[in-house]
């Protein structure tokens, strides 16, 4: 089968085995897969990625060929061994992106051993698929994962009536976040991002305030957009002085650069929860002192659960969470190492699909 | 009256005027003051303070005597006006260490225009003060305030049954959270420090288990604990591997210096959940990967609020929270200078108490 295979830290597009389900697998066929982020970082800091991943526990060869690719949406093949056959050939499915081999989880685009997204086969964990409901396209579909991650990071901001969320960063992750704030109905939604696409984009699944940071503080606007939101019977008073305080905000940090959070504990105001969804990958310095004399607490997130991926790819099958916009490009195989490149630029790209039957 | 006044960034002995009472407020007698790891701080680097307090909202003169002193217990001496004398000349009282001077909170200890605890004569809120119960000697109601900033990180942390708490490091800070733990009735509490006296205190005030770092990891010491007080019926377990987890840790940052939150993310368990109630002054490089990888949470707390301060006292008085053992000390004001100094040794002392009457 064709791939693009990433092959001594250069992305080639080549022919390859089809993979062969094994015990509990699927074979599929890929019918599109997204290009994330974090495949953009792997291709382009090699031996750190390969670092990281044996502390999140997985283990790559830096010497072997790699198959990314782990937001897909495919169709049933074959079944391998010990399978119940649940989704005939022909289904459309997604998954989240693991299989399990001899009881150990394998992570399906991150694995020297199984191929991901960016191949013309696929094989998957039977017990994790799931049908695509609704006639949803396929493309859209494969954006169940990285909207997930976005959805989980809500789930873990334990959001209550009256917060006032700020997303600070707007691209893939962080438009996630914005879509799972709006099925929540929390808001006003405020987001910033220095590229004008992206604001566009943020609109598109449901900010209601979008900034430009090279413009207005997005902290001064959230204490704008906050304290109009307050209602006085909602907003404590300080005891001692009387002064009606602003809500405590929820801070989305969707960015994954040093300093970032840094900034955003000089904006944030006293008692305000950090989300980290932003994969930062370096060492990053924070004051103690400040987060101590507001008292800020961070939550840092990772992926999703089976459930919550499950519950993302019915809102986006139902319409709740609009991913249309989100897709700028589609490309076939041939075409996936030009798109590693255009998505350097977040002004003209936010997810690009690859659609290995394209020709 | 006589004071241990910080003039030109030393500390000496010397006369100066008596306070006298604005409106609200109370004149006391010093009978007794702790001293606290912070006022040794603020002597040894103190425009770095002078820097942070205005970062926490406060303001001091870099030039003007300041007289310290935070954590006290007085005799009320007269009443200014517009008081309700609510504690009649005599009584014994607590107070949290501020005042309001037109409208405006003022900090008690670390203000230059009140003095603090290492002087004969103080002049304190009057709505803030809490007359001590029970007979409780003035050097034990003293130590309230330390002993309220652990029972508020405490409660910040928001613990639930199974929870197995760590607190890492064992001065004033630590030994606060050990007790605040014991009166919840969480536990084993686990505590670590390299001192061996420090590590003698924990388990005077409530720790289960204590351990040397410089002998065994903390975290490993936890683990092994956590794993023990696990109920099978309440430990997860996990759906893909059937393996049983241990319950996620509570880990009390109480050092307060670079490096240790690394090191406590290094040693955490997936969903591990930080209090950071050491106060680190220095710029703090974390890495966000390690955390998000095991989703992480930090709370950062300060202070306490006035009904900690009063449960706090309550606690103290009737012996749910042991505080007499954390008194290694005694001094007059003649003896503040050298208090500081012995202060430093963390093999010799945890709590000096300032008695400004003792000769």
């Amino acid at each position: 089968m064709r791939a693009a295979i990433m092959r001594d830290r250069q992305l080639l597009v080549a022919d390859m085995d089809s993979p062969e389900p094994q015990a509990g697998e699927v074979l599929v066929k890929t019918v599109a897969c997204g290009i994330c982020g974090s495949d953009l970082h792997a291709l382009k800091h090699f031996d750190q990625f390969v670092e990281m991943s044996s502390g999140l526990g997985s283990s790559l060869e830096p010497g072997a060929d790699l198959v990314m690719g782990h937001e897909f949406c495919v169709e049933v093949l074959d079944h391998g061994p010990d399978t119940q056959k649940l989704h005939p050939a022909g289904s459309l499915v997604c998954s989240v992106p693991m299989t399990m081999r001899q009881g150990a989880p394998m992570t399906v685009g991150y694995s020297n051993s199984v191929p991901g997204g960016y191949a013309e086969q696929m094989v998957l964990f039977e017990p994790m698929l799931l049908a695509v409901p609704n006639g949803l396209p396929a493309d859209q579909a494969a954006l169940t994962e990285p909207m997930a991650v976005g959805w989980h990071a809500v789930a873990k901001a334990g959001l209550t009536a009256g917060d006032v969320p700020l997303v600070i960063g707007c691209g893939p992750v962080g438009l996630a976040v914005i879509s799972a704030l709006k099925v929540q109905g929390v808001g006003p939604i405020i987001a910033a991002d220095f590229s004008a696409t992206r604001r566009e984009l943020a609109l598109a699944v449901g900010a209601d305030i979008v900034i430009d940071p090279a413009e207005h503080s997005p902290y001064d606007s959230w204490r704008t957009a906050a304290a109009a939101s307050a209602q006085s019977a909602l907003a404590e008073a300080n005891p001692l002085t009387g002064e009606r305080q602003l809500p405590p905000g929820v801070f989305f940090e969707c960015v994954g650069v040093p300093g970032v959070i840094d900034q955003m504990m000089v904006g944030a105001e006293r008692g305000c929860r950090f989300v980290v969804v932003g994969v930062c990958m370096e060492s990053d310095p924070i004051r103690p002192l400040l987060a101590i004399s507001k008292e800020l607490s961070l939550q840092f997130v990772l992926g999703y659960s089976p459930e919550e991926f499950a519950l993302t790819l019915n809102h986006i099958a139902e319409g709740r969470m609009p991913v249309e916009p989100l897709i700028t490009g589609h490309v076939g195989l041939d075409g996936v190492p030009q798109a590693f490149v255009d998505l350097g630029h977040p002004d003209r790209h936010a997810k690009i699909i690859v659609e290995p039957g394209r020709t």
